[in-house]
């Protein structure tokens, strides 16, 4: 009889139903788009394609493209503008259309990632270098939205925690990365755009990574969780970031840390305890592994830096040399050479250098984009523990 | 230190940093945007507004419009194109601009949600009838994406698990609600439009309803997980419907509920389990329940029922008297009077009286709409345990 019930169902859901009544959630996921879009091409060029029969011009900017450039679409039969790029090297993107300056996500593409206050489209163009981006045949670790207390901030805040394979049905502890965003960004960027959970599930599946549990906290300390779950937020200003500087690391090491501790299965000492952050996430990267020497055994700082050319150059080198004292199992440092974070980057580096700071350099392509972030992160995790 | 690290930190990445090198995560987040949209105004009246100097036409469809209605916005100057519209009921709605035709979200608006495989802007239009689907200041549970294996469906699949505020640091066992979306849906679905995981914070908060876990499923018995997580998969096909009817109901019996008895701290018995779930997952909701009697003793059906004008009635009743039998402690249908549905769900009325079963029937105004359902859920979670 359940046959016979569901199939009556399915008879009215999708004929007799009527349209103009039915939830538009439900007929899209029954109609074919009108277009096909994104088409990646045997050899990996690329077709965008987007309906419209009035538009005066549609343009589109892809994260391979660099922040700001577009590329027009033409339109063709029917209102069907398109246009086919080079083939892209395998991996992953994102992008957006621009409809007479409107900026759209692809309307036919049901794949679409949040990046800060904006929304893109997603696009994987397939083969080895996005296999690690892509959700594969592996076990896949949990992905946990968690809630805290933070006395530091005063605050009840939300972090995502990522537990790997295994972690639930088995009695094993884990080791723990620290994984912090960078400006613009909140607990959700490293999952959405980051993908690290993917990566990890990977890498592990590869036994290239030890598994891990990996703690996402969102790094603005003016915020208790991304917007998207709170409209109405003030935007964000450089008095927020001022007014609250110093004060997310401290929430890291004396909130976070303890917490996670007291309800995961963790190995609770430093050199299972790992830390690592992009761009601001790397300034926070800095400041907590030298406030809190003997906390992290293992660093890791992605297109960031020292920046202030002013200073105390001293001061900073006696906290590294401290840091160092306690015992550092790596220290990787990672930039592109675009970077407009370069300089200060080197700045860094010097400072490691002059404390015979023993560590990693990484300089690859490319500036301050995601694709060397998801990079830098396939490369650090398996240094870990 | 820390101080003047992070200083200067902020002046390289605000001030000193070449923009076009910039993510554009970091520039969006630190820019004012051009307009404002939407804009609530005391009255509840909305505004939203769109720029494009060179658009044509700009529409919007709301989720209070219905589907497939809408209005123009007018071109103004500086090529702002606006609309207000008539004060809305304070409540959470959801929005789409057409560009020359072409869907867009609000550029400007950071909040968005997944309906199926399309992206829509977020409405909040604050005051008394929203407030239960606002993140307000309450404990909040935390919510996973939990990965398991279902051995009838052959697939290793992802749920939502929502946790009660205190299960983490407690010892008490809780009762489960497992709550199932509709056709076109996922496992996202509950979270992302029907807002399950905020309506309990707030109903719990309000002692309104006890505290218990909350299963979402996937309830597509051909996925493993959101469309978001796999590109590449083919479009959903009536086939696809007919091929595993009957399944998903199987594996979330056989499958879904020893895993999560297994794994989480809950009341293990027929009084602490209740099952609900809209129009296709209320379809399934009814063939579980019948096809397994004496597993729940809570059943929501809402904006579904039993369709076919031909089906084997005398069946379908011994079904129900044996589920009767079982002793439920509560059945609840609820409805829209405009839903496409009400035909079938007046035919599964009919069942229920003519067995003597007793139930409450709850019918209000509108149609299949999320609006619905989350009322719905905000009704049936206090009857519950």
């Amino acid at each position: 009889m359940n046959k016979i019930i569901f199939k009556a169902f399915l008879a009215a859901f999708l004929l007799l139903g009527n349209v103009a009544n039915l939830k538009a959630q439900e007929i899209s996921a029954m109609q074919a788009p009108q277009v096909v879009s994104p088409e990646v091409g045997p050899d990996n060029a690329v077709t965008f394609r987007v309906l419209s029969e009035t538009a005066n011009s549609v343009t589109i900017n892809g994260s391979w493209m660099g922040f700001g450039k577009t590329l027009p679409l033409t339109k063709g039969e029917q209102g069907v503008w398109s246009i086919t790029i080079e083939p892209l090297a395998s991996s992953m993107y994102h992008y957006n259309f621009f409809v007479d300056g409107v900026a759209a996500i692809d309307p036919t593409n049901p794949h679409a990632l949040r990046d800060g206050t904006r929304y893109a489209s997603l696009l994987m163009v397939p083969g080895e270098g996005a296999e690690l981006f892509q959700m594969n045949d592996t076990p896949h670790g949990n992905m946990s939205q968690v809630w805290y207390d933070s006395p530091s901030l005063d605050a009840y805040r939300r972090m995502y925690v990522y537990t790997p394979p295994g972690y639930e049905s088995g009695q094993e502890s884990y080791p723990v990365l620290y994984l912090l965003h960078g400006g613009g960004g909140d607990e959700d960027a490293w999952t959405s755009l980051g993908r690290a959970n993917l990566i990890l599930d990977n890498l592990i599946a590869q036994g290239k990574a030890k598994p891990m549990i990996i703690v996402m906290t969102n790094g603005n300390a003016w915020q208790t969780s991304t917007l998207r779950q709170k409209p109405g937020l003030p935007p964000i200003t450089r008095e927020s970031y001022v007014q609250f500087q110093g004060q997310f690391e401290k929430s890291l090491v004396e909130d976070v840390i303890p917490f996670i501790e007291k309800h995961y299965r963790v190995k609770a000492n430093k050199d299972s305890r790992a830390i690592a952050g992009l761009s601001m996430g790397g300034g926070h990267t800095i400041t907590a592994s030298i406030t809190y020497p003997g906390t992290f055994g293992y660093i890791g700082v992605f297109s960031s830096g020292i920046f202030n050319q002013n200073e105390n150059m001293d001061e900073i080198e006696k906290k590294f040399l401290a840091l160092k004292a306690s015992g550092v199992s790596k220290y990787w440092v990672a930039c592109g050479v675009d970077d407009f974070v370069m300089e200060s980057n080197k700045r860094l580096l010097d400072v490691l250098k002059k404390t015979n700071f023993e560590h990693e350099y990484y300089e690859n392509e490319g500036g301050h984009t995601w694709a060397n972030w998801r990079e830098y992160l396939s490369l650090f995790a398996p240094m870990l523990f």
